[in-house]
């Protein structure tokens, strides 16, 4: 049923199936998702999340509605698919794939001539979207793996991996890609707080893989980069604008200790995830809720009362970043919108 | 018992008393502490933490072991307890203060005629420690409050506050001040992992005095520096050589996210911190157990069998300090190593 994948659509029983991420590493529950709301509830709840596998289930989500309406004639069957889209976007307004999935469906529905017409176009273009992301996360890594050294150590943040795709990974199939072609990488993951996605997620997909995986605070990163044992920092991205890569909150704080101790910072993501009619100013910071700062596991460590921040993105500048690796090649600065928007430098 | 102090000798039963720091703040549990094994336990588990608290520790355990001791003669006495001290000096490597408590209580033993003599002599200089340490922090708080603008917000990281102290604090001292002079300031917190002193701690203790306090997540740092909201960071410290400031971890980050944002970055520390006989690099950094990464509450987020790097402190270089504010007053750049002697430049 599930063959190693993060999200899938299972024709059988026409609904989504998925990994609950929330319940990793100490249980590998899938679930088997037949209705919109619960998919945008596991959307808001994080159980699938990361920015490539938002873009495959926004469109397995169009897929689903679709499936799912009653209207026998198509306008009624469109405007009650663009309801669920709207919800569904809804969900998170950070990640832009989420919203290039949904769109990408949507769009395939529009020239059909009848509701079996517009319900095959769905099936058709989100299964498309769905196998892309697996070739797109292979080439990101065939172009990115060339810029890590032969031995080396790498450090991440968050999950940029088979579970943050349909499978292989962004910034962690860079270094899939590296060991396949030979490389000796070690990789040492930030645990990412609040939701720990780094110690949860990166490192039990790592050492499932055998790669070695060592965890830290997100607080630990400026000490062992001053020790001299981080050779690169490849992190992935929830949106890329012309001036800013947006990607987990933490990320900034990594690029600018990366350029203060004098290593590359990568930023591994499919074109899917560039927005470059947007200023980083517009693009709004989803802002989470208390408890998942204050309580961890079933405990509370904040007194009553006292508020928190807690910001689910931030922005880093593209002036900290090296180079962005995508599935077209890697694009190097000054970041020029023409290789942006061709995903590669000429 | 208490009074508002974090560890304290109690002469009617001559035990120690302290908080469990441990426990805060779900509970406020008061331990009466009457062997030196159960104090060494106490230190090595961090129910008593913070550098100054430390070295108050540090002489009441020689106090405490001087009271027990059993020999009738000096020497096998002094014997004794100096076999008591040299394993309380081991529960915690990186921090001055706690040889330093042990040391001056020692050494006013040195010269007694007789084992009450001694022990009269513990009880005075342990009890001197004592209170020249709030009078120290308070002292340390009227220097740097002038620091401060009128209104501002300060991040600070871990707890030098009250807590790390007898009373008052280092770091949470100056903030006291500053609000005791009339001037407005709010403070954001980092929670600090992986013991989340920050919100366990100095939220508690801020919360409690009514100064505005915001909990965000150590890794929000260069994010919410980049707003603009942040005014100073103020840190306590745990060891301050000639080149370098040794505190928790995650502390030499904000040094570096600081200067990248203009951003003044001060150390608060009495002059029993200072260690000027070593080099940064001769100082051993304490490394804790996997189990403070891996488990937080009663839950466990990290995959069986991957390994952990839990150092407790880092090492800021001097030349990311903006200033260093003492009981003596101020030393500023380029931190001789007279004015470090002096606790202020002239």
């Amino acid at each position: 049923m599930n063959s190693g994948f993060t999200v899938w659509w299972d024709q059988k029983t026409g609904s989504i199936g998925y990994i609950d991420q929330t319940l990793l590493p100490n249980e590998e529950r899938i679930v088997e998702c037949r209705s919109i709301r619960r998919l945008a509830k596991a959307i808001q709840r994080l159980e699938i999340r990361g920015a490539p596998a938002l873009g495959v289930a926004g469109a397995f989500g169009i897929l689903l509605a679709a499936s799912r309406c009653r209207k026998k004639t198509l306008e009624p069957f469109l405007a009650a698919v663009a309801r669920d889209a709207a919800m569904l976007r809804s969900t998170r307004p950070t990640a832009v794939n989420l919203g290039w999935g949904i769109d990408r469906v949507l769009d395939a529905m529009m020239d059909a001539p009848d509701v079996p017409g517009a319900q095959a176009a769905a099936l058709t273009e989100a299964e498309k979207i769905f196998s892309e992301d697996t070739v797109c996360c292979h080439a990101i890594g065939e172009h990115g793996a060339p810029l890590l050294p032969d031995t080396c150590t790498i450090l991440t943040h968050c999950n940029a991996g088979a579970l943050a795709c349909s499978s292989w990974g962004t910034a962690l199939g860079v270094i899939r890609s590296a060991v396949k072609i030979g490389k000796t990488v070690s990789v040492i993951a930030c645990e990412t707080r609040p939701l720990l996605q780094g110690s949860r997620l990166t490192a039990w997909e790592l050492a499932r893989d055998g790669i070695p995986i060592t965890v830290i605070t997100d607080s630990m990163t400026a000490h062992v980069m001053r020790s001299g044992t981080i050779d690169a920092v490849i992190v992935g991205a929830d949106r890329i604008c012309g001036d800013a890569v947006f990607n987990k909150i933490g990320t900034y704080m990594h690029a600018v200790l990366a350029r203060h101790h004098k290593i590359p910072f990568y930023v591994a993501a499919p074109l899917s995830t560039f927005d470059l009619t947007r200023k980083a100013r517009e693009v709004v910071i989803e802002e989470r809720g208390r408890a998942e700062i204050a309580t961890i596991g079933n405990r509370t460590f904040l007194p009553p009362g006292v508020p928190v921040q807690n910001p689910a993105f931030d922005a880093t500048p593209v002036n900290l970043v090296s180079a962005i690796i995508t599935e077209k090649g890697i694009i190097r600065p000054p970041f020029t919108m023409n290789d942006m928007k061709q995903g590669r430098t000429k």
